[in-house]
């Protein structure tokens, strides 16, 4: 192994203890020798992204975090309310990497063609645990970035754009025509919402704020619904005709959004079928939920028929189900376009130790859209 | 046509008004000539089941219904409030027949082959507008029952048995090894409690009331849980380890039913696995409502990970999945098995008037549980 890389280097760890109280902190970690169809990439960025909350924060109460150590070695400790402590259970006493992905510069590369070809590389990764100096990862997990493309730009290369050719994707499969998505200013909804656009799939956005309105339309959106506004139901339900959107996505799992989404449906195909159907329209509308930005129960007024289904929706069991060409085939779309439709930005940058400083814990941990972290490890 | 065929005779229609009313009525028909390939039965015997009662009182408010009109021609008025207003637009001013099946005696038979063989029988019907005296019906909608079979005891030969069936095809189709069943001491429960028995197949019965656990164990039933009990989640997920259900159909709807059974089947399956999975376990956990008898929101907590779905299950659109065949095989073994498996049980016999009486109707309309009705149009 070359002699630039260090034997060990820093590594965040989220830790469940018996106390119920979660501890976030900085370990020292080997850097282990690649396998054969491994590479050992110098992480230089990797996003915070709502999918990695759970896993770092395990449900704590942030705002009762407290931070002990040293200014170079941060450690943070936050309880646990009760519901959190009975998810976390199969976790205590396992110290967790985190961190879905990143990106940055391969130094040490093992015996296959695969591998050693990736020496020296600028690559994006997925697999975990990125939240780290140094990350040893199989070749199947790095995407090459082309040429030039600095680590910063490729940090996002899978989540978010995975997620969103995934929404499409699984809207082809199932049979609809268009889609809704909730939290639709987030980077991954401005993402959906230039893919749709290149796609000529039809979305409707739905947003919370009136500046989130502006952002999606100044890019091209035609249909952007705002849940706060008191016509909110009218105003979807129209998107919704002109659409036939009978699929959404939602972000947001908690409250009656998901609910309202179905009703719209339901007013939209019962107003195209016309007539009166005891059990509602025969059209199935659908509404999966990825995220869980509002954490309260799932309330459904099941006044949209029989032909409804809500449920979980995750990236790994899409991919899954999709096997390994149609990953190859989204990923070479990803690394094609990661510059235009999949860019992402960011609002923050912070060291590992910026990241378990109590405030921006306090910032990242809210989700607002528009706020967006990303750490840089090598700081 | 046979002389002893009146040229009119009673349907009961359920009417709503402009004036948010739905009003009930016994009216007088025409009694059609049959088409060839048509039967015109007698109906001797009709359910009043809880998916009749949706078209019956249009989500009215009984308590407020008022009685008019004669003895032997009754005309009940009930109020609608808002939603269900809203729900019925689309079929105010038009009369509607109820009643989804019924037994009888073809009396008139049309001239093709199929109708002619019927011309005498006792057959089941489905279809609709059952609520009357005369009914004439395609004979594809027809199940001739085994000689000597009383129309009472062919009555229920559709709705029940096939949702029965159709729960454990859907099973089967979806790939799931065991069932959850809600509401389970139901006409339509114990006969699910048979058919699993004998499929062995097995069901997790969830009642409300200690005497219906004993019903459904004196029966055979083995998992049988009491969602009063204090204990309740504990039990249901210690039968849910045991069977490894994880498909439910719920004839509840409103409340946490939904949700704690999708908590109960993720417990289990965690228990199963073994370790910690950060997005819970990859076991497909679903619950399909098929019933309202609880109208309120239906809540979920989502604390069952991310592969789980809810969702409306009916039963037309389960009979077009399997098509004509799977149905002809489910009807065959329906009739062979009608006094056995597919047994139906009536706590109170009403004529069509009797049905329009506010005493009957706030009893049938609670969907109480051992309480079934059953309609004799010829009294």
């Amino acid at each position: 192994m070359p002699t630039q890389i260090p034997a060990t280097a820093l590594q965040l760890q989220s830790l469940v203890k018996a106390d119920q109280t979660v501890e976030l902190s900085l370990a020292t970690v080997e850097v282990p020798e690649p396998g054969p169809g491994e590479v050992v990439v110098r992480v230089e960025a990797s996003p915070i992204n709502p999918s990695d909350l759970g896993l770092l924060l395990a449900g704590a109460d942030v705002a009762a975090a407290v931070s002990s150590g040293s200014a170079d070695r941060p450690v943070v400790t936050a309880p646990l309310p009760d519901a959190a402590v009975r998810a976390a259970q199969a976790r205590v006493g396992l110290p967790m990497p985190v961190g879905n992905e990143g990106a940055g510069t391969v130094v040490a590369a093992g015996s296959s063609p695969a591998a050693a070809a990736l020496l020296g590389k600028t690559v994006a990764m997925a697999g975990g645990g990125m939240y780290a100096q140094y990350r040893c990862v199989d070749t199947f997990l790095c995407l090459e970035l082309p040429d030039g493309t600095p680590a910063v730009d490729g940090a996002s290369s899978f989540v978010n754009p995975m997620t969103a050719l995934g929404m499409v994707e699984t809207m082809r499969m199932e049979n609809h025509q268009a889609l809704v998505h909730t939290a639709a200013a987030s980077n991954l909804g401005q993402m959906l919402n230039r893919l749709c656009l290149e796609e000529q799939v039809p979305l409707v956005n739905i947003v919370r704020r009136p500046e989130q309105e502006q952002l999606l339309r100044s890019a091209g959106a035609t249909y952007v619904c705002n849940s706060t506004s008191p016509a909110f139901l009218d105003e979807l339900t129209a998107a919704l005709k002109e659409t036939g959107a009978t699929l959404g996505f939602d972000a947001t799992g908690g409250g009656k959004l998901a609910s309202q989404i179905l009703t719209g449906m339901e007013a939209a195909a019962s107003a195209a079928a016309g007539g009166y159907s005891r059990y509602g329209s025969a059209v199935h509308k659908q509404v999966y939920i990825y995220g869980s930005l509002d954490r309260g129960p799932t309330e459904l007024t099941r006044n949209f028929g029989m032909a409804w289904g809500v449920g979980g929706w995750l990236l790994t069991p899409f991919l899954q189900k999709i096997g390994l060409d149609g990953m190859a085939r989204l990923r070479g779309r990803v690394a094609a376009e990661l510059s235009t439709t999949f860019a992402s930005s960011y609002t923050d940058q912070v060291s590992l130790v910026g990241a378990l400083q109590l405030d921006a814990i306090a910032a990242y941990s809210r989700q607002a859209t528009g706020s967006k972290y990303l750490i840089i490890p090598s700081r």
